[in-house]
C-alpha cells in the first residue's frame, strides 16, 4: 500500500527514518529517554536565537494543547489578552481564553489582510489594562504571514507581553528572540519540524515562567508544573507520548542536518514556488499577492469552471496519492495545497501533474476563477 | 540495540506490529483516517458492555488528561465532587478539582488498604451536596484493586454519578457497565490495551454528556465539544496523534485476537503468579494480600539485606534488560514490578533469572524484608 503525499498544513508526510524512530519502547523514567528530553528541550530554544533568555516546556497533546496552557499559565487572573485575529487559529486564542474565564479582546482583519501594528499601537496607548498581546506568526486560515517583528516591536514598547503561535512557522521562517522580543512562542513536534504529532511545546522567558506558579486553570496544561517537574527530576509529571518524543528527536536531527531553519526554510520557498508557478500556468490564481503569502500553504480562489466540483477534485487527486486540504475560507470562495512536509521538488511536480490530468479528466478547461476571467 | 522489557505500569512494552502500524503518515482529514477513528470509539464501549448507553470520547494527551477533561466537562459549576483515594491517582483527582476550582472533598484509606464502600455509604447520607464520587479501579501506587462493584452500588443508591478511573485496568480486568453502574470511566491507549502514549478516552453516559455544554473550564479538554466534533464530521477538533492511534487500532485488534478482556487478562494473571511465586522463592514479600493485588504491578517490600541498595538493583537490572519501577511508596519501604504489555512466561521468567543473578552479583542472601526476617 503506498501512502498518499499529505499535502496539508499538518498532520505531514513525515521521512522514513523519522517513523522508524517509533518503532522502540521507552520507559519514560528510564536514563536514555530523560537523556533524549534534555537533548529536545535545550534544542528547540536555540533555533529561535532563545537558549540564554527562555526555556522550552513541552506538553502533551497538539499544538493548541500548548497555546492553550502557555495562556492558561502565564495570564493571571487579573490579565487582559488582546489578540490579533485574522483566521481560525486567532479566534481559537480568543476562545481559549473566553473558556477559562479570562479577560480578553481582539482586533480584527479580514483572512486576507496581514494584522496591522499601527491599529495595535493606538489600542494599547487606549487601554493600558492589556497585559498580553497574542499573535499568530502564519495564519493557516489563509497562509498569511503576519508582521510578527512590527507587533513585536510594538508590545515592547508599551511594555506588554507578546505571545506568538508559531505553530505552522517554526523551525521553517526565521524568527529570533533578539529582533522579535516575545514572552512566549508556541509551536508543535509536527509541522515544520516534520515530526510525528502527539505533543506541543512553548519557549517560554524564564524571568515571567518563575513568577507563574499558580496562574493555571488546569493541572494537565499548566506549564509552571510541568517545568519545574522537568528542572527537578528531568521527567514528564504525566505519561509523555514515548514514540512521538524519539521520532521528535530523529526530526530535530533531520532538520539540523539540512541546514536548520535557513535550509528547511529554503526547501519550502522551493516547494512554493514551483507549486504556484505550476498551478498559475493552468490558470489558478493564489488568493494572497506573494509578499503576504508564506511558503507554507497556499490558498487557491476556486475555478469558475462549472465543470470543478472541488469534492470531485479532491477524491480524484486522492485516488493519485495526493491528500489536498479540504475546506475553504470564509472570506472566498477557495481550496488550499500545503507545501511543507518531507516533500520537495519531485513530490511538487507528481502533485502539479496530478493536478492536470484530474482537470483533463473533470474536463476543466482553466483553474481561473470568475474574478480572473472578469478581469 | 535490544530494548529493555519493561516491567513498569506503562509506557510498557508494546507489540512489533503495533509499533509497526506507525510506520504510515495519515491525514487527519483523510477518509481512510476518519473510518478507522470511527472503528475505535465504537469497539471501546463494548469492552466495557456499554456500547448501547455509553459514548467514546477520545482526548489528545496522557490518562490524565482524560481524568481532568472528565471531571472538566460532567461537573457543573455547582457540582461536588468526592474522591475516594489511597493512592497518588486518587489525589491527582483531587488535585484536578482544586485546580479548576470545583468544590472537591476525599476519603483517604492508607495505600495498603482497599476504599471502603461503608465509609462512602454514611459520606453520601450525610452530605446530599456530593453530586459525583469518583474512585480508581487499580490504583497503580500499590495495586491495589478497589472494589468497585460495591462503591458503584452505593453511589447508584444514593443516586450520585460515579467516575471511574480505569486507566491500569481496563481491558484486562472485567467491568461491565451493567453490573457496576458508572456515569463516566476514563482510561487510555497504553496500559492494558498494549497501544502506544499519546491518547487517552472517556465512556461517558450520553445521556449526561447530551446536557454536558458548557461546563468545561478548558477549551482543549472540552469532552462535549469533542463528542459533538465527532458526532458532526466524525473529525478530532484539533490535531490528532496519527501515529499513535493507527498503532491503537492495530493493538485492540490484538486485544480482539487474544480473547478480548477474558484472554488479556488471563495472561496477566499468569504473569502476575509467576512473578509472585519466584520473588517469593528469593524470600521477596508483597506488600498487599494477593485478594487485594491486582495482576498489573506488584508492589515488594525493601529486603533487609544491607547489601540491597535499590539504585544499584535498578541499574543492574537495567544492564541486563529490564526496566522496572522506580521510586516507591509513601506507606512502606518497597519497589514494584509491573506484568502488564506485551510480555508473558518467557519475559517473566528472564526477569526472575536477572534478579536472581543480579542478588548473587550484590551478596544479597535473601530478597526478605525485615518484618518477615523479625516474625
Amino acid at each position: 500500500m503506498h501512502d498518499p503525499i499529505l499535502l496539508t498544513p499538518g498532520p505531514l508526510t513525515t521521512s522514513a527514518t523519522v517513523k522508524q524512530a517509533m518503532l522502540r519502547d521507552w520507559g519514560s523514567r528510564d536514563s536514555a529517554f530523560i537523556a533524549m528530553n534534555a537533548a529536545i528541550r535545550a534544542r528547540l530554544p536555540e533555533l529561535a536565537g532563545a537558549a540564554e533568555s527562555h526555556v522550552c516546556v513541552p506538553v502533551q497533546g497538539s499544538g493548541t494543547f500548548a497555546v492553550e496552557a502557555t495562556i492558561g499559565t502565564l495570564l493571571t487572573r487579573g490579565a487582559k489578552l488582546l489578540v490579533l485575529i485574522n483566521g481560525a487559529y486567532g479566534r481559537r486564542m480568543k476562545k481559549i481564553a473566553e473558556v477559562m474565564g479570562r479577560a480578553v479582546e481582539a482586533l480584527e482583519w479580514a483572512e486576507d489582510r496581514p494584522v496591522d501594528p499601527t491599529a495595535l499601537d493606538r489600542r494599547l496607548a487606549e487601554d493600558p489594562r492589556v497585559t498580553h498581546v497574542a499573535v499568530v506568526h502564519c495564519e493557516t486560515t489563509s497562509g498569511i504571514l503576519n508582521p510578527v517583528e512590527a507587533v513585536a516591536e510594538v508590545a515592547a514598547r508599551h511594555g506588554r507581553h507578546l505571545l506568538i503561535d508559531a505553530m505552522s512557522s517554526f523551525g521553517a521562517l526565521p524568527l529570533d528572540a533578539s529582533a522579535v522580543p516575545f514572552t512566549a512562542l508556541m509551536a508543535s513536534s509536527n509541522k515544520c519540524l516534520e515530526g510525528a504529532p502527539g505533543m506541543g511545546f512553548a519557549l517560554i522567558r524564564r524571568d515571567v515562567l518563575t513568577f507563574s506558579e499558580g496562574n493555571a486553570h488546569s493541572l494537565s496544561l499548566d506549564l509552571y508544573d510541568q517545568w519545574r517537574g522537568f528542572e527537578q527530576n528531568a521527567q514528564w509529571r504525566f505519561t509523555p507520548p514515548t514514540h512521538v518524543i524519539a521520532a521528535f528527536a530523529q526530526a530535530l536531527d533531520e532538520h539540523a542536518a539540512e541546514g536548520g531553519v535557513a535550509g528547511r526554510g529554503a526547501r519550502y520557498a522551493a516547494n512554493h514556488r514551483t507549486l504556484v508557478d505550476g498551478m498559475e500556468a493552468m490558470g489558478f490564481r493564489c488568493l494572497l499577492p506573494r509578499a503576504l503569502q508564506a511558503p507554507i500553504i497556499v490558498t487557491f480562489h476556486m475555478p469558475a469552471d462549472p465543470a470543478f466540483v472541488f469534492a470531485d477534485f479532491y477524491d480524484r487527486l486522492r485516488e493519485r496519492g495526493f491528500a489536498i486540504y479540504p475546506g475553504k475560507l470564509t472570506v472566498a470562495d477557495s481550496f488550499r495545497i500545503g507545501c511543507i512536509g518531507r516533500i520537495g521538488a519531485a513530490e511538487i511536480g507528481a502533485a502539479l501533474e496530478a493536478i492536470r490530468l484530474t482537470l483533463d479528466e473533470m474536463g476543466v478547461a482553466s483553474g481561473a476563477p470568475a474574478a480572473a476571467i472578469a478581469a
